[in-house]
């Protein structure tokens, strides 16, 4: 058993599912006692695979009857602990719901929760369509880990969040009730947005079974190019000149000069100009992309661009994989030097340059190697702390680091964390944050979930916390 | 007195606010009773104009202290109701709260709930900006009762709701404390979305006392084209096959014939082909829009479009005046009609012909004059039933039809108001459309406002409504 949680007898759930959707034995719950964050592990006392809202309802029921805390699981992708149950209990595996009904006509479609980013996109572009987010861990995460978290990546300053693009959540509540909230149109404003409850709500107050979520057309033109500055002052600069033009890429993405020179060792065959870069990528249905292309090169050069790569159409690839090889290059450092977090602020984007500069003086202060990237579009930014394997004293400096840069987003206006939710390792910044705003959501959990049973110890830090 | 409120001495208000600010006789009293719907007047007991956050707080905690009912308005401008004190006590009017805060960088503005859409708008223009959902009263409708009913308009097919667009919100609560739900930011993942909570409340959980919106640059082209079609269901068609292409329209409008009919009595100058007609508005920032309209006009010509009629820029008000003059005419139309109502429902796209036809058969079979105009790219259809004004049987056949017209659409996948919120109008239709989520809505209300003072009788329905 690890730390903090209680030992439950799940026997039970064997009655409510058939027992090879049941996992009891310690060897096949292991996995489930961590998500892909730093957090400590924790076992669940069981992990059940229902297929169907009738089974998740029938397990939550019979959790609620006994007092059994209930984790809902998907992709296990998260970066913050959200799917790690810390009061043991049962890990709610939802992995197995995969449908996928696309209505091309109304651009959306109806999933279930264990759909993976990835699959669904591949089934959708079937039909000329796509869901756009545009998150890292595309071939792990499923749409339910997204709504849980609010996820989004590098296509959100175009098309948004997850949450912007929910519109109907099937949900079992902690009492095991399935309720709709939200209806699968384009808007509404019929009642309490409950459906904006939950996503983000990481499954605090219950389970998503089901969700229709709005899609887009696949474009017919898309452009991008690479583009380095003589300083990272200068690339934020540009960001906030292009967004502020009234552009809208589809992808606007800051890599500081250390993270281009740890891609550039990671990979054998390219080599990039080791500088602050851009990575910039437009979406269209017409010819008029050229024009905005110009318009952003221009703003570029006017902050000094050195240079700017545009692959022609087809060799996209050659411009993203630096970016997607960002976090890779950073686990496969050498001189034994590991991740010790993964960083994830917001700051309004007048303010972008500052919490840049934060984290490059913080990393100095602290003696520490701290390579960013971000989605600088939307002022989001990550940063990755390298620490010896070994060294507890550095792992420390590297925990100070994240708190004195969420400090200054908050500072600056900002938020503790963009896209991986908050989970264990955002809690403790709530407050600062939110201020009295906890105590209402307190309030808004205790009411729903008044047994406190439903993945217990996220987001709403307990009273003295 | 008018029926179902009850009598609060509301004196103690005066030493809360400067006595000027205070209204305790009826004469000043009166035009609060009831907004720009058809519901039923009732009387506040008083209207009180606070100036500040500090000062709502004031008149919240007073009033909570002494059980006094709390109902917020702004515009009066609602057409369902929502402001209607219907239990009585304090009107809290934040008309005089109309500060505006513009941060063109990060596009967004930091407004008082009292600033009128059209002077807002008038203010970002100066920074090339503008707050785009549209709405038809633009005039007189405030952002604080935008935020409370989730309000949008001919804009919202491209630009979104006005939910889309709220980013933070500074609310009173119902015992009196100020809270700050969200950040100025474009995108967070940090805890419940309480500010989307408020969105659409209607001042059931407390006052907004201030809002950061997101805001968008001035398109730098634009065109419109008014397009005549044959039949309904051939315009209905076009629309849906215009978004299905993965069109971006700023505005997609249709109007029935008789709608054009009544338009052409009202005004004596110009003179429209009286057939099912589509306004089709595009907004961009590059040359590629008239790509766009030319694949829409290519679509329209699919579906045996007969004219279409593209005005030059700056004579786009030419086509847009005669969308803009469908409820002043329907309002003026001869022979002593009055309208009875007004409809707002939306469907997914694709069951927009239905919802039309709906409309149609409900009319005919009640024995009733309505002409329909909607924002058919989101879905959203309004119809008006016509009535004599002394006639009290059609004004209940024309009930009978809005109730019939609602169920089919809530049939249809649909929801009971799109854009108008809830308030006493929508309350009945609310489980229909909700199930058992409508108890989830009242758990959250009362764990937010347990004494139940803020805008007593809206939204939720009671135990057996």
């Amino acid at each position: 058993m690890t730390a903090g949680s209680s030992e439950y007898d799940c026997a039970f759930l064997t009655t409510v599912l058939p027992e090879d959707r049941v996992a009891l034995e310690r060897s096949r719950r292991e996995q489930f006692s961590v998500d892909a964050s730093v957090h400590e592990p924790s076992m669940p006392d069981a992990v059940a695979w229902p297929e169907s809202t009738e089974e998740v309802s029938a397990v939550v029921t019979a959790c609620a009857e006994r007092a059994v805390p209930v984790t809902p699981w998907s992709g296990g992708s998260g970066l913050e602990g959200g799917g790690i149950p810390v009061a043991g209990g049962v890990v709610l595996n939802v992995k197995r719901m995969t449908g996928v009904d696309v209505e091309p006509t109304n651009l959306q479609a109806t999933v279930g929760p264990g759909v993976v980013y990835d699959d669904l996109n591949e089934t959708l572009a079937t039909h000329g369509l796509r869901f756009p987010p545009g998150i890292s861990s595309g071939d792990v995460a499923t749409i339910g880990g997204m709504i849980a978290t609010n996820a989004s990546g590098f296509n959100a300053v175009k098309y948004g969040e997850t949450r912007d693009h929910v519109r109907r959540l099937e949900v079992v509540l902690p009492d095991g009730e399935v309720v709709e909230c939200g209806r699968g149109v384009v808007k509404t404003s019929s009642g309490y947005s409950l459906k904006d409850l939950f996503v983000g709500s990481e499954g605090t107050f219950g389970v998503v079974t089901g969700a229709t979520i709005a899609v887009s057309g696949l474009p017919e033109y898309e452009r991008a190019a690479l583009v380095t500055f003589p300083s990272r002052t200068a690339a934020c600069a540009a960001v906030a000149d292009v967004i502020g033009a009234g552009l809208v890429p589809a992808a606007i993405e800051f890599m500081d000069s250390l993270t281009v020179e740890l891609v550039n060792e990671y990979r054998d065959a390219v080599s990039l100009p080791e500088e602050p870069t851009l990575i910039l990528e437009f979406h269209a249905n017409n010819s008029g992309i050229e024009e905005d292309v110009a318009f952003a090169r221009g703003i570029c050069e006017d902050h000094d661009a050195a240079s700017w790569d545009a692959p022609g159409a087809g060799e996209m690839d050659a411009v993203w994989s630096a970016r997607r090889d960002a976090l890779p290059a950073y686990r496969a450092h050498g001189e034994g030097l590991e991740v010790a977090l993964l960083g994830d602020v917001v700051v309004p984007i007048s303010n972008y340059p500052d919490i840049v500069a934060a984290v490059a003086d913080a990393s100095e202060d602290l003696d520490l190697l701290t390579p960013c990237v971000g989605h600088a579009g939307d002022g989001n930014l990550h940063y990755a702390p390298l620490v010896p394997a070994d060294d507890e004293g550095a792992r420390e400096r590297a925990a100070e680091l994240n708190d004195a840069v969420v400090e200054a987003a908050v500072e600056l206006g900002g938020t503790a964390t963009g896209e991986h939710g908050v989970g264990l390792g955002k809690r403790k910044f709530m407050r600062r944050e939110h201020g009295a705003a906890v105590d209402l959501m307190r309030t808004v959990k205790d009411a729903i979930d008044p047994n406190g049973l439903m993945n217990p110890g996220k987001i709403v830090p307990d009273g003295n916390e």
